[in-house]
């Protein structure tokens, strides 16, 4: 597929900027026309793009596919620290996906932490830490960068991008914090707000999940795969928890890229936020008007514009 | 089932309170607490609910089971009218979904419209007109019921609900539209505006995309059975087609409620926006502290509390 092919998929299934027609017209010249985002990321630069840290990076194997995860050390250090433990103790090799609520989350853990489970035959910790201080925010510092958005937001004062993710901040209170979007990998936990250990993940897979926001650790986001957890069956037990064991989803294995052999790593980079490619796709959806819109949203919010993320396998990733 | 038991998880997939926990832990006395959606809607009158009506209501009938929709007419009056003649033909038996794009809409319609078929093979639309006028937006006129919700939106300058459905206003245009949130069932179109005729139908399956409020004629929501439609496979073709025709979902048949026998027919009750209980369910989505909640997110977004929906076969309506 070539590059330019590639980048149309990668932003069908990003953006979401093609019409809904089954059948496309011939369009007017482009010339009237918000710039589409495929065109836009054909212009981008190629130092516009990151590669992720191998070691912010986790492969989590399912029966249909990867799954692969960025972690984001900045904003809860000693969640993810203990992500990378887990991962590297072989923690999550054989668990499942025990919990797919429709709308919500996908969650994964020891099934013998859920009910039904036998406390007694939970698997261990290892060198990983049973609790840790809750990070559900962060003091506003100078070494977390900062693209506000202008767009304005429902939940939070000010709202935008740090670290290539969503975010949020309220100067009033010097926090900031990691928002929740389609696609976020956030950290489960019990009521203790210390509870949390990383040994229970989730990813929102449908309406963005504000509520969440500085109730629970986020840690990061799906890079690709995301339709590996949220195309799965729905569980039938209350809170979307499978109710027979056997219609969960085994994890195969969860590796720390940096740990794979070069020829198994994912070839990912994302788009950085701070790019003027990005602020384009911004005001492209602000104005989106082409020969299918024909009332721009005038407004973005937060979670609508997702950070493109493109491979180099000639495939799109979700 | 229980009552109580099946409000609890009606609730726990509509209104996703419960904590992530695993394991629920002993909770402190409630009196500290916002009440549970739970218990909110436990102490609703019987008045709140309202039973929809049977023409407005469709059953689509897919191998995985049904999906309930209901129409609404005040907002596309003539797409709901050309839906249910289309219906009353048998339009849509044995045509198919042919497109699940990740994080954006399930879409069925004709497979002879789409790329690869065959566009002389097309089902006849019989009786029903093949274009409509946009229906995007209405007027706004005291006919419609209005419930503005005060918590802000990023994207128009009211919203709030109307006929029990997600819905804006732009005071200064005098212009109304139903919202795109999840669930949300909407017309298909090409890219003239009048080319949208109900034979092409979508449900917004991920993150709100409220980008297309006001380009699309907004019809209604799925009541019952989301799950068949946002657990389906992804579409590997472009914008989420199914690249092969086999990967499509059969649609077995579609039903307008009011033709079907008595035991047959849904038996659903839809809590209304303009009731107590409703807005108590907006306030507690607020204010929302319990056990696990400890930081309230204090507003609520417009597609953030679906409107509560249940049934009487003691089975949680998705």
């Amino acid at each position: 597929m070539s590059t330019r092919a590639r980048s149309l998929a990668v932003l069908a299934l990003f953006f979401c900027l093609p019409a809904l027609a089954a059948a496309p017209e011939a369009r007017p010249p482009q010339g009237e026309y918000t710039p589409s985002g495929a065109q836009i990321l054909s212009e981008s630069k190629p130092g516009e793009w990151r590669r992720p840290d191998p070691e912010d990076l986790l492969v989590m194997r399912l029966p249909s596919g990867r799954v692969v995860l960025e972690l984001d050390p900045a904003y809860a250090p000693l969640h993810v620290a203990n992500i990378r433990t887990l991962v590297r103790e072989r923690y999550f090799d054989g668990l499942a996906i025990v919990r797919v609520q429709d709308g919500f989350v996908a969650e994964w853990q020891d099934p013998e932490g859920v009910d039904g489970g036998d406390p007694h035959k939970l698997r261990s910790l290892g060198m990983a830490q049973a609790t840790l201080p809750p990070e559900f925010t962060r003091p506003i510092a100078s070494s977390l960068p900062w693209e506000k958005l202008p767009d304005g937001d429902v939940y939070a004062p000010e709202v935008g991008f740090s670290d290539d993710l969503p975010a949020a901040r309220d100067p009033s209170r010097s926090e900031t914090w990691l928002v929740h979007c389609y696609g976020t990998l956030a950290v489960g936990r019990d009521n203790p707000t210390d509870s949390g250990n990383g040994s229970d993940l989730y990813v929102a897979i449908g309406e963005a999940p504000r509520r969440l926001d500085r109730n629970l650790a986020v840690v990061g986001r799906v890079l690709e795969g995301m339709d590996k957890l949220s195309a799965l069956p729905r569980g039938d037990g209350p809170m979307g928890f499978y109710a027979r064991a056997q219609e969960r989803t085994p994890i195969l294995d969860v590796r720390v890229v940096a740990d794979l052999p070069a020829a198994q790593r994912p070839n990912i980079e994302i788009l950085r936020t701070d790019s003027l490619t990005f602020q384009r796709l911004l005001q492209a959806a602000r104005d989106r008007h082409d020969a299918f819109y024909v009332t721009p949203p005038g407004k973005v919010d937060v979670c609508a514009v997702p950070v493109p993320v493109r491979g180099s396998r000639g495939r799109p990733l979700n």
